[in-house]
C-alpha cells in the first residue's frame, strides 16, 4: 500500500490524514493499521498524566525540548481536553504552545473532540501506532488523568509519569484506588508553593503503603520534585525516565515481555469492545425491532439485563471455539 | 424475592448490601435488578458534573438541605474519585461531609473505587435503578466531568447540571465538543471570583453559537451564579430544575418520551458492551490457545484487527436475528 510506505518514511501529511480518518472511525484506516502493526514497537512511549492544572502542557513543553536538544525525534498526542495542545485543536485556533510546531521532527496531535464519546482508547493507541511506524524515537502521550478510559491509555506507556501539586493530599489518596499503581514515576510540579514537604512524605508513605512487602526487583517510583516552567527538576525527570527503561530493557529479565504482553491484551479487549459492541448495535439499529425493544424498555415491559440476554442466546455462538 | 421486597420498603441495609454487590459485580445482583426494573422511574434523576475544584461537593450538599427543608427524601450517589463523599468511602474513613449522613431521608453512596476499571456506567445506572426503586423523590449524581464515563451517566439523569467557575474560558472552550451538549443547567461558582461576567458571557456566546437556528420548543440552557459555600444561587438553581421539570413533564410534548427512549437505548448499550465483551474475554482467558494468542500479538505475528476479526467470525452468527 502507498499509503503504508509513505507513513514508513515519515511522510507528515499521510500520517496526519491516516489519524484523521482513525479518529473520525472510517473503515478503510483500519486496513492501513493492520499493514503498519509489524512496523511498530520502535518507538519509547512515555505517558504523562494528572488533574487538570497541574502543569502537564508546560512540563510536556520542556521534555520536548530536552529530547530534542538530545538530538531525538518525538510524537507527542494529547488526549486532554484541557490541554492547550488540543484546546487549539478543537477550536481550530492556532495551537498556543506551539514554540516546536515548525520543528519537523516533533509531530503534535490531538485527541479531544472524540474523548467524550466512546471509541478513545483504541484510537489512541491507534495512533501511537502511526507515531511510531513514522520512526519517531520519543512517543509522549499526555491525558488527564481522570478515568478509566485514562488508566487503559496509560497501559500502552512504557513508562507512566503521573504530575502531582503541592497540597494535592486528598485526591493522592482519592486517587490511590487506580492511578498510583499504573505510575512508574511521580513529579510533583509547582514545587515552589506551600506543601511540597508534605505532599511529597504523604505521597511516599501511600507508596510504602501498597508495596507491602518489596517483590525482588520490582520497581520503586520515585518521586521528583519540579518547577516545569523554570525547567526546574526536568533533567532529573529524564535521567529517571532513562533508568525506568534500562530496568524494561534489562536482558536477564521478564519486564519487557511482561509489558508487551499486557499491552497485547488490552489492545485485543479494547478492540475487541469496539467492534463486537460496534457490529451488534448496527445490527440491531437496523432490524425491525429495534423501534419496538426500546419503546418496551422505556415503557418497563422489559429489562436492560434480559434483553441483553437475549440478544446475546441469538447473537453467539454457544461453544467457544477459539483457534 | 425477599430482596426485592425490602428495598421497595426502603430498606437502608438491604440497599447498601446490593449495591455493595452491583459494584462487585457479583452475578445474583443482576436477577434483583430485574425485579426491580419495573418500580423505577418514579424518582427526579439530577445529574451535577464539572471539573475537580468548581465546588460540586458544597452544592450538592446545600441542595440536599434545600429539598430537605421541601419535604423531599434523597438518594445521592458520588461518582467522583475527588469527592469528600466519595473520599471517605475510599479511605474507609468518616464521611467527612456528614451533615445529612445521620438523616434516614438522606442516603448517600459513593462509587469511587471502580472509577478506573471498566463497568462504571452500568453499575452507576444500576445503583439510581435501586435509590429509585427505594422510592426516593430526588436523586442526584455528582461525577467530575471529564470522559467519556462522566457523559454517559449524564445521559441517565433528567436534568443535568453543568459547574463552572469564572475564569474557566479555556476549559469551557475544550469541553464544548461533549459536555455542553448535555447540560441543561449552567451554574458558575465562587461566583465571587473574579471575571464572573466574562465567563457569563463567553458561555453565553457558546451556547448561542451552538443553538444557530433555535428551534421551536427547545430548552435554552439558563447560567446561574452562584456562591454554594453561602448557600448563595441554590434557591434560584432549585427553581431553574423545576422549570425545567415543567418544559420535560409537558404533555403536549414530546421531550420526556424522548428523554425515557434515549435512556433505555443507553442502557441496552451499556448492557451489552459490559455482558458480552465480559463473556467473550472470559471464555478467551479460559482457551487453550489464549496465551499463544497473546504471544503472537506481543510478537507483532499478527495485529488486533486481524485477531478480533478471526474470534468474531468464530463467535458471532451470521444473520442477525433479532426478536
Amino acid at each position: 500500500m502507498k499509503r503504508v510506505e509513505q507513513i514508513l518514511s515519515g511522510d507528515i501529511r499521510t500520517a496526519a490524514k491516516l489519524i484523521r480518518d482513525i479518529d473520525d472511525g472510517i473503515p478503510d484506516s483500519r486496513e492501513v493499521l493492520k499493514a503498519l502493526y509489524p512496523h511498530t514497537g520502535k518507538a519509547y512511549v512515555i505517558g504523562v498524566s494528572g488533574f487538570p492544572g497541574v502543569g502537564k502542557s508546560t512540563l510536556v513543553d520542556q521534555m520536548i525540548q530536552a529530547y530534542r536538544e538530545a538530538g531525538k525525534s518525538l510524537g507527542v498526542l494529547a488526549v486532554d481536553p484541557t490541554s492547550p495542545f488540543s484546546g487549539g485543536a478543537i477550536l481550530g485556533d492556532r495551537v498556543r504552545m506551539q514554540r516546536h510546531g515548525t520543528d519537523p521532527e516533533v509531530f503534535i496531535r490531538s485527541m479531544a473532540t472524540r474523548g467524550y464519546f466512546g471509541g478513545l482508547t483504541r484510537s489512541t493507541r491507534s495512533v501511537i501506532d502511526v507515531l511510531d511506524a513514522m520512526g519517531k524515537d520519543i512517543i509522549i502521550v499526555e491525558t488527564v488523568g481522570v478515568g478509566q478510559d485514562e488508566v487503559d491509555i496509560v497501559n500502552t506507556a512504557h513508562t507512566t509519569i503521573i504530575v502531582l501539586i503541592p497540597g494535592m493530599g486528598d485526591d493522592i489518596q482519592a486517587m490511590k484506588a487506580g492511578i498510583l499503581e499504573v505510575a512508574d514515576i511521580f513529579v510533583i510540579n509547582k514545587a515552589e508553593r506551600e506543601g511540597l514537604e508534605k505532599t511529597m512524605h504523604e505521597l511516599r508513605a501511600m507508596l510504602d503503603m501498597n508495596a507491602q512487602a518489596p517483590a525482588e526487583g520490582k520497581w520503586e517510583p520515585p518521586i521528583v520534585a519540579a518547577e516545569a516552567i523554570k525547567n526546574q527538576g526536568v533533567p532529573e525527570l529524564l535521567s529517571k525516565i532513562e533508568t525506568h527503561k534500562s530496568f524494561l530493557f534489562d536482558h536477564a529479565s521478564t519486564h519487557l515481555r511482561e509489558h508487551l504482553r499486557k499491552k497485547a491484551f488490552h489492545e485485543l479487549v479494547d478492540t475487541i469492545k469496539e467492534r463486537f459492541v460496534a457490529e451488534i448495535i448496527h445490527d440491531l439499529e437496523r432490524s425491525e425491532k429495534f423501534k419496538q425493544m426500546i419503546d418496551d424498555l422505556a415503557d418497563k415491559k422489559t429489562d436492560p439485563v434480559s434483553l441483553c440476554e437475549q440478544i446475546m442466546a441469538e447473537r453467539m455462538k454457544k461453544v467457544p471455539k477459539v483457534r
